[in-house]
C-alpha cells in the first residue's frame, strides 16, 4: 500500500520528523547511467525555504543512494535512497498533539489505526514527496534515453489563471508560474494570503513530450486513469483534468473530436490519450490544489478525547502548496510513464522477436 | 491490466461484438445473499435503448451467474457472470474496418497491437461496462450489510448544471436527471445535438452515505485517488473532482477547511476524504464526461494506409454517454468501498484479535 | 486469489459440479495464432476416462473461447475460455454432505468460509485444472515462438522409480510413463490398489529445452521459487525438488557445481537455474503427488456437527492423480515460463532502444 | 520483484558489498509492540561468525528502525530497517571480477542485466537474508499475539539424517542441530569437508504450532505454495516438501489420510494443510540446501569474454549454508504465516460485521 506502480515499482517509507525518508526504487532496466547530481537537483527544486512563497522551514534534502548503482550505471537491482531529517523540531507539535486539526490527516488517521505520530503529521505529510522525486527523478532519466521529456508550472493561483504556457519562463520562476504577465499577482495573492495567516489554491499545469504511441494498459491500468490516481493521490490535490478535461462537457462532439491527419493530429482536446492509449501527442494533466489547510486563524476543532475546542497552530507551512507541488506533479508523470513504457514491452508478438530470437 | 482491485477483483473480458463478455469477481466474502433479481437489475438501468436519449441498439444483457455461488450464497470462491451478446450488427462496421474514427480507441489500439477488433470498437467499446455493473451490484450488496449506499445523477449536461442534487428525482428519471427543474433543458440539449448528427457532455455526481471512518490506504492506495482511477477509467471520462474539486483552489483555506465538531464535520468540502481516508462524510465524487465521439457528421481522418479522408459514420450510438455512465460510476464507487473494506481489516491490531482470539 | 502471474495472467472461476468452469487469459501478445486445435488437443489429454488407470467420470472438457481473438489472432485483450460441466452427478455427493473427507480439502474450506459446495469438492476439485491447461496450451503456443519447448512424463509410481527418460515413449503411453522397462510394473501397482479401493502415489518430471537465459526476476520472483509454488498449487502435490534436488544434498560442493565451458555447462545437477534464472540449460522440476484422497475403504472422520463417525465414499476417483497431472504439470510450468519471458523485457536498456527507438 | 507478500509486504534492496542492505516492511498492523531487541537478537542468531562450521566473515549486522514505530508501537505505515555493511573487504573480489564462478549466479546475472556487481555475489549474495530476518522478526512478533509460534532446526547434514526432533536443543545447538545424537557426526562431516577445501548440503525442517484453522487463499494462493515458494527462493534451496512430502508417494491413500476425530487430525502426514488451506495442526516443511557453492578447489569455468581457464576461489564462505539457512527458513515461514493471517480476515461475512457493525 506503499507501492506505486507495477512494473516499475516505488516503495517509499519514513515519516515527517522521523529518522529519516526515503524509497526502493525497483524495475529500472540494467545499464542506466544515474546522475546522481540530477536527482540532488530535482530534490533542490522541490525543497522548502527558497522563498517567501514556501514554508520557512528548512531542511537540505540530501540523497543518497544505497544500493542498485554500480560504477554509476543501475544494476537491474532495487535502487534504495535514503533523505535523512536534518530540520525536526518536533517540539512544535508537542501543542498539537491531541488536538485534530481541519482539513489535515489527524482525524482519519488516528481512527484508522489507532495511533498516530502527530510530529508533522507523520506519514501523512507532504515531506513524503521528496522520496517521489527522488524516484522520479530516475524515471526521468530512463525516459530521456528514448526521447520523453517532462515539464510542469503553475497554471493558476487562488482563482487568478494564467493564459500563456510558458515552459521557459516556468524553470526560472520561483513560482514557477507559466505566465511570466500573471506571475505578479499571483504571487501577491499569496502573499496577501499568508499575511492574514491564511493559505491560498492553485492549479498545476504538467506535460509530456515524445511520448511513444501505446502506452497504457487497457482497461484497468488505463493511462489517464493511472495519471489521475498518480496526481490525485499527492497531498491536497482534489480534482484531475485530462487535456481538455472540465471543458470538454462544455463541447460538442463535433468541436472535441480530434482530426486526424497525415502527420498527426490536427488539435489536442484529448491531451494526447485516446481509450486509456497514448497517441503519441503531447499529454497534458492538471492537477488541482486545495489551499493548505495549516494556517494560523482560529478555527473550531475537537481534541483525540472528543471536546470541541478552538485551536491556533503555530509552526511554518507552504501558504500554497501547488508550487511546490509542480515538482512532484512532474515526478509522478514520470514516474507513471516509466512504468508504462516497461509494461508496454511484449504486448505485441514482434517485440519478443527483437528481444529473444537469435 | 484487466483486473481492477486487490483484495476485491474484478477480471472483466469481451468485446462489444464478441460472443460474449463477463467478469470474475474475486474476493466476495462467504455468506453474502446473492440476489441476481438486484443484480438484473442493475445491469437493466445501465443497458441500452431504453429512451431516445440513449442509442437505438437493443441488448437484453442477461446476466447469468456461472460460479461462486451456492444455494444463494456466495462461497468465497470466485464468482464467474457472463453475458452473451444478443443484437450483434457486425456487418456495420465493415465500412470502419480500415478508419481510425476521431476521438476513438482506433488509432491507438492499431499502433499498439498491430491489429485490432473493430467491430463496434471491440475491447474498447463502453459495452464492457456491462461487467463491470455486474460486479458492482455485487459489491453494493455486500455493502449494503454494513450500511454503506451509493447514489449517483446526472448533474450537468452540454453545460447547463443542476442545482438541486435529488436522487429521488433521479431514480425515476429517465435520464438519471438530479434537478428537475433543469432536466427539461438538458434533455432539449441532447435532442437538439442528435438531431444535428452531433452529441453532447455531461457530469455525474456519485456519492456514498454511511461509510465508514478509515477506508482508504496511504500511501499509495488512497480512497480518493483510486476514486479517481476508477472514474477517469471510464469511458470518455476526462476529469475528476473529489468534494469540491475545482472549486476549493478559489477558497481560502480558512474557507475550505471543514470545522471539527463533537457531531461531525461543520462542512463537507472535503467530500469526505482526508489524507485519502474516508472521514465517515458523505462520499462525493463528480465524473467529467466529454461528448461522444460517434457522430454522423463529416469527419477528417486517416485510414490504416496512412490516407487522408472524410468518413461520415454510420450506426447507433448514445448522444450523451454521460446518462448511462452514471450507472457505471455508481458501480465503480461500489467496486472501490467493498475492497477498501477489506483492504482496512487488520489494520489494527484489535481486528486480529477480533478474529483470532478464542 | 485466483489469479496466477504477474505480467502474464491466469484467472480461473468454477466448481466441480457448477454450471461451467473456465479462465481469462491476459497478458498475451498480440498477434499470436491461437490454434484452437491444439488446445482442444491439451484439454484431451487431461480430460478423464481414457484408460482403467482413470477415473471412470466421463467429461467432453470441450473449450470454447470467448474473446481476445479475432480472425485467428490474439489480439492483446483478455482471452477467456470457457468449459461446460456435462456429466454431473450431483447426487452421488448427497451422502458426503455433511462430512470431512480424510486427505480432502471439507475440513478447511468448511472452517475457512462457514459455508462449502460439497458436490464433488468444489472448487477444490482437481477437475479446475482443466482451466490451467486450457490456458497453458495457449502459453505454450506463445513459447514454441521462441523456441522453448516443455515435456512431462511420469517417472515414479508407488515408489517404483523409472530409470529411462523417455519423452517420445511417454507422448504415447497411456499413463505418460517415461520408462517404457517399468510402466508395466507401475501400471500394475496402480491397478492392484484400485482393486483393493485404495490408491498410489507418483512422481511427473517435467523439463524445458530452448529456454533463454535471463528467465527469472530476482529476488523475489525468482524462476525457481516461482516454479515450486506452480508445482505445489496442483492439487495432491507434496514435493517439488529443482534439477537433482534432494540428491544435492548428498553430494559435495565439488561434485554438484556445474563447470562451466565454453559451450555450455558440463552438467546440469542445477536443472538450469542458478541464482533463480535461467541459465540456458534444460529446465528440470519434479513434483511428488501423494496418493489420491479418495479411496474406497472405511475411514474414520467427523461430520460437520462434530459427530465421529465412519465413511465409506462412492463415486469415481483416479487411482492415480500424477498421471493426469502430468498435464496440468507441463501447463504450469508454461504459464510460469510466459510470464517470466515477458517480464524479462525491459531488464537491459538495450531492451527499451530496440522496441522504442526509431 | 524485489517484494514479498500480499497484504503483509516485505520489500529489500542491498548488495553485498554496497554501503547498507535493508527493508521496508508494510502491512503490519498499528499498535504492535515493537521489541528491538528482539529483532537484533535474530539477526545475532543469522549473522556469520560465530562458530568454524560458518565463514569467518563477521558483520555485526546491527539493525536501525527508521519509520513505522513510535513511541514503541506500529504506527501502521511502513517501518523501515537499515544494516550498514562494516566488514566489506571488496578487494577480495578483484580476482573474480571477469570470472563466472560455477554454482554461482554470476553467469545469469552477467546475461540478464549485462552488468554485475561482483563484490560477493552482489544482490545474489546470501547477505541480502538479514534483511528478510528484520522482517521475519517483526512478523513472529505480530504472530505471537494470535498464540502461532515457530521453531526449525537442522535434521540433516551431507546425507546423516537426525531421527529425534528437539527443538529445545537446537535453539542451543551451534549448528540448530535437532537431533544430539547426530550432531557430532554431522559436524565433522562439515569440517571434514571444510579441511578439503569443500563444501556440504543439508535439510532444514521448519514448523510453526497454534496456527489458526482457515490460513491460505485458494487456488492460487494456498499456504502449501506459498511456504514452497519462499523457501525455494532462499540461496541454495533446491527442493522443499510439505509434511510427509516425498514420502508420500511411498504410502497408499489408505496410510497416507490423516483420520479425523473430535479432538483433531490422528495422524499429520499432511503437514498440517488440506486443499491448500492450514487445518490446525502442526505446519511442517523441509527445505533441501545444496552445498555451499564456493569451494576452494579447482574448478573448470569461463570468463565473461568466454575463456576456459581453471579457478582457485578465495574468501571466506560457510561450508554448509543449511546452518545459517534455519533462521531464513523460520523468517520466511514468519512472513508467509503473517501475511496469510492478514488475508484471511474477510472471508467470511461475519468478519465484516465484526469490524463495522456499530
Amino acid at each position: 500500500m506503499n507501492t506505486f506502480g507495477k512494473k516499475l515499482t516505488l516503495t517509499t517509507f519514513g515519516e515527517s520528523h522521523g529518522k529519516a525518508l526515503g524509497c526502493i526504487l525497483d524495475g529500472i532496466p540494467a545499464g542506466l547511467e544515474i546522475d546522481e547530481e540530477f536527482i540532488q537537483s530535482e530534490l533542490d527544486r522541490r525543497k522548502p525555504g527558497k522563498s517567501p512563497l514556501e514554508t520557512g522551514r528548512k531542511e537540505d534534502d540530501k540523497v543518497e543512494i544505497l544500493s542498485g548503482v554500480f560504477e554509476g550505471l543501475s544494476t537491474g537491482t532495487p535502487i534504495s535512497m535514503i533523505i535523512f531529517n536534518t530540520n525536526q523540531k518536533s517540539r512544535d507539535y508537542d501543542s498539537i498533539k491531541d488536538l485534530f486539526r481541519p482539513g489535515h490527516a489527524d482525524f482519519t488517521y488516528y481512527h484508522k489505526y489507532g495511533i498516530r505520530d502527530y510530529r508533522g503529521g507523520g506519514r501523512s505529510s507532504a515531506r513524503e514527496t521528496a522520496a517521489r522525486v527522488a524516484g522520479g527523478a530516475i524515471a526521468k532519466l530512463m525516459l530521456k534515453s528514448i526521447g520523453v521529456e517532462i515539464e510542469a508550472g503553475v497554471c493558476e493561483i487562488d482563482g487568478i489563471a494564467g493564459e500563456k504556457i510558458d515552459f521557459t519562463h516556468a524553470k526560472q520562476s520561483k513560482m514557477y508560474a507559466l505566465d511570466s504577465n500573471k506571475e505578479q499577482a499571483q504571487e501577491k495573492a499569496i502573499l496577501n494570503a499568508k499575511a492574514k495567516h491564511d493559505s491560498v489554491g492553485g492549479v498545476v499545469l504538467t506535460t509530456a513530450t515524445g511520448v511513444p504511441v501505446g502506452l497504457g494498459e487497457p482497461l484497468y491500468y488505463k493511462l489517464d486513469a493511472i495519471l489521475a490516481e498518480a496526481m490525485m493521490g499527492i497531498n491536497a490535490a482534489k480534482a484531475v483534468e485530462i487535456g481538455d478535461g472540465i471543458l470538454t462537457t462544455h463541447m460538442k462532439g463535433s468541436q472535441n473530436n480530434d482530426p486526424i491527419r497525415k502527420d498527426g493530429f490536427e488539435s489536442n482536446h484529448s491531451g494526447g490519450i485516446l481509450g486509456g492509449i497514448s497517441n503519441g501527442d503531447t499529454l497534458i494533466v492538471k492537477t488541482h490544489f486545495k489551499p493548505t489547510p495549516s494556517i494560523f486563524q482560529a478555527q473550531d476543532i475537537i481534541t483525540t478525547d472528543g471536546d470541541e475546542v478552538v485551536c491556533e497552530l503555530k509552526g511554518r507551512h507552504d501558504p500554497c502548496v501547488a508550487i511546490r507541488g509542480t515538482v512532484v506533479c512532474e515526478s509522478m508523470m514520470a514516474l507513471v510513464l516509466a512504468d508504462m513504457t516497461l509494461l508496454n514491452m511484449g504486448k505485441k508478438m514482434e517485440h519478443l522477436e527483437s528481444i529473444y530470437k537469435k
